[in-house]
C-alpha cells in the first residue's frame, strides 16, 4: 500500500473557501491512486481565539483541561475538510485522535506521540476512505486528551508518516517552500528545490521558520521524505531528503541569518583548566543557552578573555548571574546586543577545500568585521554587527552563486 | 450518595463573565455537601456558528460530519467550566461523552442516549471531584459522536439523573421558571412554584419554551424532580415533580395559547363509519398533525360537518390533498388561519366541578366565540379567534385567580 501524508497547517484551512481548495488538493492527489492520510491544524486564529478565552478564566487555567479546549479547534477543521470530501464524492471522515488511537506520552501541553494504533486507519484505507486526522494532538494513559509540546501538526504528520510507513509527507503551508534565504531579508533568496535533513535542520534551528527542528529530527530519524509547498500556489515545493538522494551537491544550500543575539565578553579571566566550566554551569542551571564561544589566546599565560552569545532576552539575567557568582573572576564585564549571526550551510562543504576562506574574503571585501566565528560539518558561522546583516547576505548569497 | 445534576443552557454560559458566575452557583451548591454532576451546552451563538460553517462547505453536510462539528461547542464549554471551578479551587474536570462513556442510539443529528456508564464518574465523585459533562452528545456503538436530537441538553441531564439515581435535576436557563401563561403576552403573568409532570407536558406542548416536551416525558417515567430556574437571578424557579407530592392543589395551574394554528371545515361530508379515517389517514402519511377534531351532528343523519386544527405551515399541503383525495366525498373545503387555541391546564379540574363552565362563561361574557372545544382529564383547549387570544388570557388569568 503506498501511502502519502498530507498535512494542512492553519492558513491552508483558514476560511471556507480555502477549505473548498484543501478537498480540491486532495482530490487531485487521491487521483494518483495513493492512499492518503490527511493531518489538519485548526484554522488560522482559532486557536488563538481559545486560548484568549483560557486566559480570561484563569490566569493560571488548568493544562489538563487547556488540552480539552483547544484541541477542540482540530475537530472542527477535520469535520468541514471530510465533509468538503463528501460532498465531491470521495469517501472520507474525520478521526479524532481517541478514535484510532494517537498515544502520547509526557505531561499535559506537552505532550509527545509514542504509539499510533494502525489497525482501524488501515482498514479504513482499504475500504477506500480518506481519513482526516486532528493533528496537534492524542490521548494519554488516562485516557485524557493532551496536545503536543512541539512541532504541533507537522509532528502528528511525521509520527503517522512513521507509523504507517508512508512514502511521503507533504507538508502544506503559506510558503512555497524553503529559501536560499530568507525572502524577507533577500529579494533575491531562490527556492531550493532538495535539501538534507541535516541542511534543514541548520537551516530551521537558524531562523527558517518553514518547519520545526524537532519534526524535521524526528523525519530524519525515520527517512521519512517531506515536501513543503504552498496549499495556494500549484508549484513544487522543497523536498527535504537523506544526502544519498541528493545527487547534484551545490556547494552551499542557504544562507540564515539570526536577529535576536546578545554577545558577552569576560575579559581578564584567571586562564586555567575548569574556567569556562565555572561559568557556563550556571547559566545551564538557569536554562541559558550558550551557542557560539570563543576565548583568546593569553599572552601572558595567566589571563585570557572569553567571549560567548546568548540569546538577547536572556542577557539581563546572565548579567545578574555572572556578577553575583563569587566563584567566576574576571576584571571587566562586555556586553553587546547588536551583534547577529550569518551562516552559510550546506553538504557539500565537506568535499571542498577553500569554503571557509571564501566567505571571509568575501565579508573582507565589503569591510565586515567578524567577531566570533563557529563551524560545524555542513555550516560556517559568523557573528558580525548587526547592521551589516543585510550587506553580507547580498555579498554571500552572490559568492556562493546561490541565486543559480 | 446524595446526587444533583445541574444542567445549563447556552445563555447561562454564553460569555467568560457568566461562566465565572456559573462556577459560583456551582460552587455554592457543593457547599450544601451534595455529590454534583454538571451538564452544559455550548457557549449561545457557538452552535449557530458552526451550523453556518457547514452549510457554507455544503447543502447537504455530512450529518456524521456535522455531529462531529457541532459537538465541538460542549466541549469548550465543559473545559471552561472546569477550569474557572478548578481556579476558585475545587476539584473538577470536563468529561466528554466517549470518555464516559454516554452511549446512543439513532441516527446521526437525531441520536437518544440509551446508557450511561456509571463507573468512571462514580469513582471521580468518590474523590470528591465535580464532573463537568458535554451535553447534547453521545457515541455511538462505532465510537462516533452523535448529537441528540430532541431535547438537547436537557435530555442529556435527565438522562444522567435516571442513570446516578439523582434527588434533582436543576436546569438553569435564562428565565425565572415556568409562568401561569407566557409573560410576554400578559404582563400579569406569575412563577408557578410548583407543577406536576402531566401539567408541564401540557404546558409545554402547548408552547411554554422552558423545556421540550420529551424530556419532561423522560422526567416523569424516571420519577427525576427537575427544577427549573435562572442562572441569572438568585430566586427559586418552578419544581416539576410528581402530583403526589403537590399538597395544595389549585384548580388551575397555567394557562396557554398557540399562534400557529389553522383550522379546516369539510362542509357535507358523507356521515358513515370510516370517513374521517379516510381523510386524516393521508394527512397522517405525509406528517401532518391534526390536533382538535370536531365533527357536527348530521341534521339528517347523511352529511355531516367536519372540523379539524392543523399548524399553520401544514396549510397548503393539507389543502392539496384533501382535493386531490378522490376517496373523500364533501360539498366544500372551507380554511381559517387567525385561530387560536387557548387552554386551561390544571390537575385539580379532575376533582372540581364546573370548570368547563366557569370557562365558557368567563369568555361568553367577554363575547368571544368558542369555535371548537377539546378536553383531556388536566385541561381544556378551545379554539377561538386569533384577535380574542389577548383578552381571553386576560379573563381566564382572573377567572381562575392566577395572580393569587
Amino acid at each position: 500500500m503506498k501511502i502519502v501524508v498530507l498535512k494542512f497547517g492553519g492558513t491552508s484551512v483558514g476560511s471556507i473557501k480555502k477549505i473548498k481548495n484543501v478537498a480540491k488538493i486532495i482530490k487531485a492527489y487521491h487521483k494518483k491512486r495513493y492512499k492518503l492520510i490527511v493531518v489538519s491544524s485548526a484554522m488560522s486564529g482559532v486557536t488563538n481565539e481559545l486560548v484568549k478565552k483560557s486566559k480570561d478564566i484563569s490566569d493560571n487555567f488548568s493544562s489538563s483541561e487547556y488540552d480539552v479546549l483547544v484541541s477542540s479547534g482540530e475537530q472542527v477543521a477535520c469535520s468541514l475538510i471530510a465533509a468538503r470530501l463528501i460532498h465531491i464524492g470521495l469517501k472520507s471522515r474525520s478521526w479524532l485522535s481517541w478514535q484510532i488511537p494517537i498515544m502520547t506520552e509526557g505531561y499535559h501541553k506537552n505532550s509527545k506521540i509514542n504509539l499510533i494504533n494502525k489497525n482501524k486507519i488501515l482498514n479504513y484505507l482499504k475500504k477506500g476512505g480518506i481519513p482526516i486526522v486532528t493533528g496537534f494532538q492524542g490521548i494519554n494513559e488516562n485516557e485524557r486528551i493532551t496536545t503536543i509540546g512541539r512541532g504541533g501538526s507537522d509532528a502528528s504528520a511525521i509520527m503517522l508518516a512513521k507509523f504507517f510507513k508512508a512514502e511521503r509527507c507533504v507538508i502544506y503551508t503559506d510558503v512555497e517552500g524553503v529559501y536560499t534565504t530568507d525572502p524577507n531579508k533577500l529579494k533575491k533568496a531562490k527556492k531550493i528545490k532538495i535539501i538534507s535533513y541535516e541542511e534543514m535542520l541548520e537551516m530551521a534551528s537558524l531562523g527558517a521558520k518553514v518547519m520545526q527542528p524537532v519534526s524535521i529530527q524526528d523525519a530524519r530519524l525515520n527517512r521519512i521524505d517531506i515536501e513543503v509547498k504552498s496549499s495556494f500556489i500549484k508549484k513544487s515545493g522543497t523536498l527535504i531528503t537523506k544526502r544519498k538522494n541528493i545527487t547534484k551537491n551545490k556547494i552551499i544550500t542557504g544562507l540564515s541569518s539570526t536577529q535576536n543575539d546578545a554577545k558577552v565578553t569576560l575579559v581578564g579571566v584567571k586562564d586555567k583548566p575548569g574556567v569556562a566550566a565555572m561559568i557556563f554551569k550556571p547559566l545551564s542551571k538557569n536554562l541559558i543557552n550558550v551557542d557560539m564561544v570563543v576565548q583568546n589566546i593569553s599572552a601572558n599565560g595567566k589571563e585570557t578573555d572569553l567571549t560567548f552569545t546568548i540569546k538577547r532576552e536572556d542577557l539581563s539575567k546572565t548579567k545578574k548571574i555572572i556578577s553575583e557568582n563569587k566563584n567566576i573572576n574576571y576584571r571587566r564585564l562586555l556586553f553587546d546586543k547588536n551583534v547577529s549571526k550569518v551562516s552559510i550551510i550546506g553538504v557539500g562543504m565537506v568535499a571542498t577545500p577553500g569554503v571557509t576562506f571564501r566567505m571571509f574574503q568575501a565579508l573582507a571585501s565589503q569591510k565586515i568585521n567578524i567577531q566570533v566565528i563557529s563551524t560545524s560539518e555542513i555550516k560556517i558561522s559568523v557573528l558580525i554587527s548587526s547592521k551589516n546583516v543585510k550587506k553580507a547576505l547580498i555579498t554571500l548569497h552572490k559568492e556562493f552563486k546561490l541565486e543559480r
